[in-house]
């Protein structure tokens, strides 16, 4: 990934693990939400609100490559792959020290709060396209 | 438990266990829930909905005798042990075959869709008190 | 899907819903590992244990085309694209009433109690490939 | 709580909170957790490990105080209220900015790898009653 719009460090929780020792796969997006999070609010937006809407996501898929056990730190890395009129289709890596964990995409769709698509966020949008 | 209100057979999910090979502790409640969810629907209430309202907890406890384990088959037993005016204090057992692996508590209120409370509907509570 | 190996009947819990009112989406893999389970399980295997090993996911992806909601009832339906040695591509389809609600692929590889790939049971491969 | 032996800064995930657009209550555990686990780590004690051993939980108990929501910034304290030969006796708050927002207690036993009740560490016994 040349240039992530978002690096998000953290640690895999105990409770995201399961009885292999590992973590219970679905719980990568959880990571992968968290740095998603970050990176919307720090531009004003919020995952979901009344007012805003939020972005539920249309697909996503994840290639996991090394173990991830509880207490392990990882960095989440998000870039963006493509931008569409109402989606961002995000790609992602997690890292482990210098070791590439997993990694996916995420595409998401940008609605209103009755679940309605709606255009991006002007302001978003430059953001994205610099 | 004399007689309970609600029984539920369920199974302990893969993905509620953690490293330790036993279910995450938290999740016993989502088993409890699950039994609440099936008596309150019965009678055509939900755990939360726009119109409704919900069901927050203002007390949970809980109690772990036996370790639960993936695949392990259990039965929730719901039995009412308080009625307030917009309160129900639940007390849960939670059997593996003939043995009572965890029991607890949990205070319940009932609350409109801002979360002020509101007395319990006259048709649940006759269900309750009869 | 044509033939699907296993059907699963199950209903959304309200534990796997957030704040936007739908199902979180990484849990849309705890239904679909539930049906997985119920399908190893019936020929004699666990998910993950100490003598077997487990089923660690290579990949997972989905596609989400309607919202599903706290009580939705839904039919979970697993097949088999693809037999590797060590490797089983499941594809799956959740069902909500008529409605195609998600589908998507998950890779798993069998390996032993030290995360080490092996073959896959001969006895499964049997029944896979009937 | 007079003096806390762990302070721990968080942030509710939006994948811990449910359709009533607060946290989904069993989730406040995993504040707590996160919170102990970085005070057993500090200390080189780990939740769980195959050497160590691990620490179920004999009781929990919550009172939920304040709606937690999506983004909130937490501050979870713990304290030690009893010390017994095998157990631990945690009492916890969570703290959103000048408000409790839930307080409880976790009674967790000091386990070997087979889940047999063990001593509790000089080393962590000396840390405890200072």
């Amino acid at each position: 990934m040349d240039r992530p719009l978002q690096r998000h460090a953290c640690e895999v929780a105990f409770g995201d693990t399961d009885a292999s020792g590992w973590m219970h796969f679905p719980n990568v997006f959880r990571y992968v939400e968290a740095a998603e999070h970050v990176f919307l609010r720090s531009h004003g937006l919020e995952l979901y609100d009344f007012d805003q809407g939020g972005w539920p996501r249309a697909h996503v898929e994840c290639d996991y490559k090394k173990p991830l056990r509880a207490g392990d730190r990882l960095e989440v890395r998000l870039a963006l792959e493509k931008l569409g009129g109402s989606s961002l289709h995000w790609i992602f890596e997690i890292w482990k020290a210098d070791e590439l964990a997993a990694s996916g995409k995420m595409v998401t769709v940008r609605v209103d709060a009755h679940g309605k698509p709606r255009p991006i966020e002007d302001s978003l949008r430059e953001i994205l396209t610099q």
